[in-house]
């Protein structure tokens, strides 16, 4: 596709406009890319046949920069917004993709994104069916934020609730925290350092898929640590269950080049975003055999029990340290990273 | 919800970080004034029931400025997915929302618009189920964009197919053109003229539904003329259909106030963006009929057939001049009037 000549290096207001520029741009680049048969209906909309439950989940990308070791922009959109449909305990078929462009982008960089977009979402079964572009003046975006909202339908042995959750119930968590947002921060304007620390930007879908397939309605909720990181999501938990949190910290999975960096940088890992990591709550009678089906998956294969539920200090999340000491964990208050998705 | 103390004055970064900051906004601002079951979910995305076939629709908002004559981007981002679901032949039932926020936009504005988003759904009957906020610095946005993408089901008597559009069918348009886009022009930095122009902006999905109840598969298609305008619209209809377009100047509705501003500043109504007026082409035998239903509704008050569907000139709009002449109307090139909508 790069061989495509729209008559212009960069994208410009006119690509905008809603008028013939914009057309060429979607005709050739877009539509030429995504071509399916509900895309192709080119309308205002798309029609598609549902039928039972569906997970809906939206998400702007903003990340900066947009290219980075592992992932560029194009990978968050989809495997951001396939990751959220698949914690409600769905499969995700269908994605709308919205973009903003800052007038000045590179068309062969928003050509490369475009190509990763399709390509992932062809890894993770989910077909584009309808978009939007939109175009803002030099200074007044940067470069390119993507929005995508996804939908599937809702595992027939889901039951992902937080309701359900009870002490004693096992924490599980699929991989290696931190890495996503050390993979940026080694590349952000100012404070880059030398590292081969890659985002772990993936889907999850299908993992999440052959868990509800074997353990069904004995898994009681899936959240993925993004922005905020573990710390931020296993909070937010705590407050919503009203019960307790423990976790231990020398089961905390992470590798020691991220460990080595966030030290570096005075960050706690544990507010780092992750993208393709995501942690379960679970009857604690499947502990074993989750963690096991887990390892056996390319993007579980670090997969192990962090803690559990406990109706001790209720809303709070207690960390217990090597050397025996216990510590509060509070949640990410301000800004620690920012656009790190 | 004025009287809210978030204890910041301005968005900052860190209410897009993920953590407490963010969920102060969220909880104080968005959970407050949108609560219902599906969005109090608080999950990475919301489980909805449906059946049969869907039409999905997303656009992103980058109006400049944000409030305008006769609305703001929150309108806009309401009832133009809305209308874009409704132009589909189907009634909008949900919608998602998106916000990215420029670091330092006030507070109260971000209120405005988010109480402004919840008048516009709750007159269109739509619910926010699912959502995202995202903070980028500033300098790197332009005060607030907004995604939605809105979902509906197809109305039962539903066929609408541009495939369906044959020669001698009818171009019926709902209301004056040009308004939307003057009324932003005339209050764009560097262009500002004295008017009282209002944008047109409104939702159009019961008169849509309406329609549909009376006259079913004898519409055969809806199209919204926003960006670019009727003559963007138009020519897309003739290139997608592959047969020509006949329009009558004389029948095209358009205000004295528009029509004279639009001359001052040299631009054609025809291109301008409009947000709540349409088009249906309908099959010839029930064109008295639906002007007069749509005549009935305060969103058609002015509603007029203004051309119709010809085997000649294939792929091109003609336009019928007053005095006899015909003149081709070509589509938009380029931008004409960047961030309309």
């Amino acid at each position: 596709m790069n061989k495509i000549d729209l008559g212009y290096d960069t994208i410009n207001l006119g690509h905008g406009s809603g008028g013939l520029m914009t057309r060429d741009l979607l005709d050739k680049i877009i539509f030429e890319t995504f071509s399916n048969p509900y895309l192709d209906q080119k309308h205002d909309g798309s029609i598609i046949q549902m039928d039972g439950k569906m997970a809906i989940s939206t998400d702007s990308f903003v990340v900066s920069p947009i290219f980075f070791k592992g992932g560029n922009i194009g990978d968050l959109a989809i495997n951001g917004t396939v990751n959220d449909v698949a914690m409600c305990g769905a499969i995700p078929e269908f994605l709308s993709l919205a973009f903003i462009v800052e007038e000045g982008l590179a068309i062969g960089d928003f050509i490369k994104i475009v190509e990763t977009i399709k390509e992932t979402a062809d890894k993770s079964g989910v077909k584009i069916i309808t978009g939007d572009t939109k175009v803002v003046e030099r200074g007044k975006g940067d470069k390119i934020f993507i929005n995508t909202t996804g939908f599937g339908k809702v595992h027939p042995k889901a039951d992902i609730s937080a309701k359900k959750i009870k002490p004693g119930d096992k924490i599980i968590i699929s991989g290696p925290i931190a890495q996503h947002g050390m993979a940026i921060m080694s590349q952000r304007d100012g404070l880059e350092f030398e590292s081969s620390i890659e985002s772990d930007t993936t889907n999850l879908n299908f993992l999440v898929s052959k868990l509800l397939d074997s353990f069904g309605d004995k898994i009681h909720l899936f959240r993925d640590p993004t922005r905020g990181g573990l710390a931020s999501v296993l909070s937010e938990i705590a407050s919503d269950i009203q019960m307790g949190v423990n976790i231990i910290e020398s089961k905390l999975p992470i590798d020691d080049q991220v460990a080595a960096a966030c030290e570096m940088l005075g960050l706690d890992p544990l507010f780092v975003a992750n993208e393709g990591i995501f942690v379960s709550i679970v009857d604690p009678e499947i502990e074993a055999e989750i963690i096991e089906l887990m390892q056996k998956d390319d993007k579980g294969k670090r997969a192990i029990c962090i803690g559990e539920i406990t109706e001790e200090h209720p809303n709070k999340v207690v960390m217990h340290s090597v050397i025996g000491g216990k510590r509060m964990v509070t949640p990410l208050l301000g800004e620690q990273l920012p656009r790190i998705c």
